[in-house]
């Protein structure tokens, strides 16, 4: 029997905010003529392999911010945008601080909050994740992220961090997560885990496989529904 | 002429929380013999010379949590307390995680929050900055600590890592203190500064002197006050 969680600690990118939605609204806002949801999905697939010139040691410590605009000046000239200036490739690195959040997701955090503490586990920087949480009304009582720990998910010192920050025993802390292979890290540290189906992660082009796997503590279709479970009235 | 600041950085300790007041109560509840005033502001004194012992590096990196309980050890038998148990001291040393806020702190905060990012940037550790702004309904938009940065204030790092947080210029950080020592190392990388007044940070017998330096940016009353001078309605 598993002990009631004390701290549930989140991911972010494609579990409490839509990335692939946001960027496809900001591009084609921005040059109508782009493949919006190929330029998304691009953008975030250059994210693994960014992490890992890190998480090897070719790359010193480097936050997010500086990962996505690598990564975003390789993309612009496949995509015909290499004409973009300075400032507006800074403001467009800048829409992960400005994704918007699934609609389940401040009402969900917020009746969560009142029996938990909610954290953030992502590997977003701490100003990334302070920002969209002040622009998409995410109600964190604390912004925790790879980069407090110097490390990126999966590493196990990110999700062991989180239970040493609050002095916890690695099963009173549940990691919630739209992701398997985030959840089964965080899983071998001894955490607690709950899935959250994402269908539309990628856009509706690209329908994901959200089948439940019977490692996971909780299995729930969004937020409200993970507070259900969790009898948060 | 300054820049309008973009993120305010807390202190804590004194000057959002009232420490005095709340670890007198807590003392006179468990022990009404032992002498509280005194019990809280010998505590208090072993602080600096506790974190000392990690700048000089005598001791490798060491949370206040820690910290406060190696003070707490030492404390006890002086005030005739060195029968408490193992589960008593852990939950007295906790008291600095149930601090009480001053009066006017939750609306002058929930006032500047409307117009600036919020953070603390205290010596005490996340967790247990996570746990009082919870208990006493603090409403920062990150949590900040010396714990993030391995460095405990006036260290430089503390105060120049706001901004490198935030990607900002260090003039667009304000540190808020009831301490001129925390806003001078403050003001020497560049931050500005606003004091605040806690007259009775030490408890009502020993009133704390007050008097503005022309040095800082501001200097308020309280933090209804700060969001007065800060134009925030």
């Amino acid at each position: 029997m598993n002990p009631m969680p004390r701290v549930l600690a989140f991911d972010i990118f494609g579990t409490v905010v839509d990335w692939h939605g946001s960027i496809v609204r900001e591009v084609q806002a921005l040059a109508p003529a782009v493949d919006a949801n190929a330029f998304a999905l691009a953008w975030r697939a250059g994210y693994q392999p960014a992490m890992q010139r890190v998480r090897s040691g070719e790359l010193g410590w480097t936050r997010i911010d500086e990962l996505h605009r690598l990564i975003l000046d390789d993309l612009l000239p496949r995509f015909g945008l290499a004409h973009l200036d300075e400032t507006r490739r800074q403001h467009l690195n800048r829409v992960w601080h400005r994704l918007a959040a699934w609609p389940d997701a401040v009402a969900g955090l917020t009746r969560l909050k009142a029996r938990f503490t909610l954290c953030t586990l992502s590997n977003g920087n701490i100003g990334l994740l302070t920002n969209m949480a002040k622009s998409a009304g995410l109600p964190w009582d604390c912004i925790l992220s790879a980069e407090v720990f110097r490390a990126y998910k999966p590493d196990p010192r990110t999700y062991l961090g989180v239970a040493q920050t609050f002095d916890l025993a690695p099963a009173e802390v549940m990691m919630v997560a739209a992701h398997q292979d985030d959840l089964a890290a965080a899983r071998g540290c001894g955490l607690q885990t709950a899935y959250i189906q994402r269908p539309l992660e990628f856009g509706a082009a690209n329908p994901k496989d959200v089948s439940p796997d019977p490692a996971n503590t909780l299995h729930a279709r969004d937020l409200l529904h993970l507070a259900d479970l969790l009898g948060c009235p």
